[in-house]
């Protein structure tokens, strides 16, 4: 059985969220929880759900919590009690298959990288967002904010480390791995663009040369890699762009009778619709390059997307994912 | 009567849209517009509208064309009789008062560097982006790609042209501008970002400091400033997403009889939300630094977009933007 620890006071609404989505995971998948957090505030969510009881939950009390607000590098470091540390001290010390948060983006990626190290070989570990495209399988976008100001060297670990979980997690057969620039043409894009491109292509995967923003969505490539600058960038124009769209289409179709009938009769469309654009689904983003599995979630993550988000870290953790990483890395150091 | 010069032969469907997109600006707006392109393929499609002949518009004969697989520097040196150039040296000789295409970004921005010239005190002509935000008034994104690898200096100058063209071009009254970077807090960005800052908050303008990805749509700030390679990112992400979302909501609406009943009852209110989040709407992208008016539209142009595009172009020659471009530069560079 896949064990796996929740910071429960990670996200914007802790721990309702991380509750309910961990009793689903629970029931739909059959694996073991561990929720780390607030003794009295967790066992108060966990009341609500008669079924909890019966489901393979535990509570682990933190003392601490880090916040929103914490300096990421400061509260990784002083903060030693908070749930954030001991999920990550779980997975470490082989009590969890893996961990998540939806809590602090850079302080849980200092402690995973303080706590959990690095796989051998890795310099950088990598965030990798996961996006819907309109082709089914999913695109893996690597780095979405661990790493600014990258070297190429760390650029082409990042398309090595995609490519791997592509393979092994999302379980694409042959991904092709692309580099996001301003055009096609193997000319067009900046100094890191043009000094990566010979690196990417050396390292034996299929890489189809350089891939543009609508990529993200397009299905064109499978592993798409950037500096984490540009690649946080993408990722919260997307977020922006989605919220945005949906709220027009919202406002579109109540102000007008027809429109909200049309609205009414077409519920289960859009349901649909919001489904399959829904990054809840997809469940969080994985922290690419640590031994061990940690998986990072929305501020705002739903019950939903804390459940996908641990189906994602148990695949992740039964997935031989680090062992190949280490693996191809150290034959391509020796190929050098 | 302003002077509009349009590259008739620019478009992925040229001359057609471009054609159309001149009558119908003609008509709304009164603008007086010089076709510019193969003579006989203007006439032809000018031909199907039988009020072009009593309307302002003129044919202008150009014996090439420049495609979207020449090369841009090299088309902007040896392709001069392109419709393009012809273009260009319309407005730079006085006979028109600016000019779009929906031709190849990359050598319409070179020719209209090489052709206009620079407005004094500008280093680098900066393609700016504008963006439709929930709040209503557009979004000036600057740079879109015209300059990748920037130096601060750079950045500087694209906010403070930002801020010109809202302010006068839009009618923003006190345009925000914002820095585009991964997190609010000053400290979170790359070396760029860290090293631009000071020289934003500098220029005298209401600076409003770090913004985010999902700031191009949430109306927070009126102008964003960015590196080109990043922008074109930004624009091609935003692109790519609509469009997925777009086709994706009308696999799930018509997939189902009530979808389907729904979609049609709803008909006005999607009309609404497409043209609330429609790039065609808001009218090409304005080269910002160049002595004169350019406006670079999309390729896929329809002559919606071509006919906005006009009605900017017309805005931009109507103001004095240049010269306030000029001024401002020249009151900073005393100030320093």
């Amino acid at each position: 059985m896949v064990t796996i620890a929740v910071d429960a006071m990670g996200g914007d609404k802790a721990p309702a969220p991380e509750v309910e989505g961990a009793i689903h995971a629970a029931l739909e998948f059959g694996h073991r929880i561990i929720l780390v957090g607030d003794r009295d505030e967790i066992h108060h969510s966990l009341k609500s759900h008669s079924s909890a009881s019966t489901l393979p939950i535990e509570v682990l009390h933190a003392t601490e919590r880090i916040t929103m607000e914490d300096h990421a590098a400061k509260a990784a470091r002083s903060k030693k009690g908070s749930s954030m540390h001991t999920c990550a001290r779980l997975v470490a010390d082989g009590k969890a298959d893996g961990f998540l948060s939806a809590g602090n983006t850079g302080a849980c990626m200092a402690i995973a990288k303080m706590v959990l190290g690095k796989v051998p070989g890795v310099d950088r570990p990598a965030l990798s967002g996961v996006f819907p495209s309109h082709k089914g399988s999913p695109v893996v976008v690597v780095d979405v904010g661990a790493n600014v100001d990258c070297e190429p060297a760390m650029l082409a670990q990042f398309g090595l480390m995609g490519q791997i979980y592509s393979r092994l997690v999302l379980k694409v057969k042959h991904p092709r791995v692309g580099l996001l620039s301003i055009g096609e043409e193997e000319h067009k894009g900046n100094m890191l663009t043009r000094e990566v491109t010979p690196l990417l292509k050396d390292l034996g995967f299929d890489f189809i040369g350089n891939v543009e923003g609508r990529d993200l969505f397009s299905g064109n490539a499978d592993v798409i890699v950037c500096d984490g600058f540009v690649g946080n960038v993408a990722l919260k124009v997307a977020e922006g762009l989605a919220e945005m769209m949906g709220r027009m289409l919202r406002e579109s179709l109540t102000a007008s009778v027809s429109g909200k009938i049309g609205y009414a009769l077409s519920r289960s469309a859009f349901r649909d619709f919001r489904k399959r654009v829904d990054y809840s689904e997809i469940g969080g983003a994985p922290l690419l390059g640590v031994k061990g599995v940690c998986i990072i979630c929305h501020g705002r993550s739903d019950s939903n997307a804390i459940k996908n988000a641990i189906r994602v870290a148990a695949e992740f953790a039964s997935s031989n994912m680090n062992q190949r990483i280490e693996e191809e890395l150290r034959e391509f150091a020796q190929a050098d």
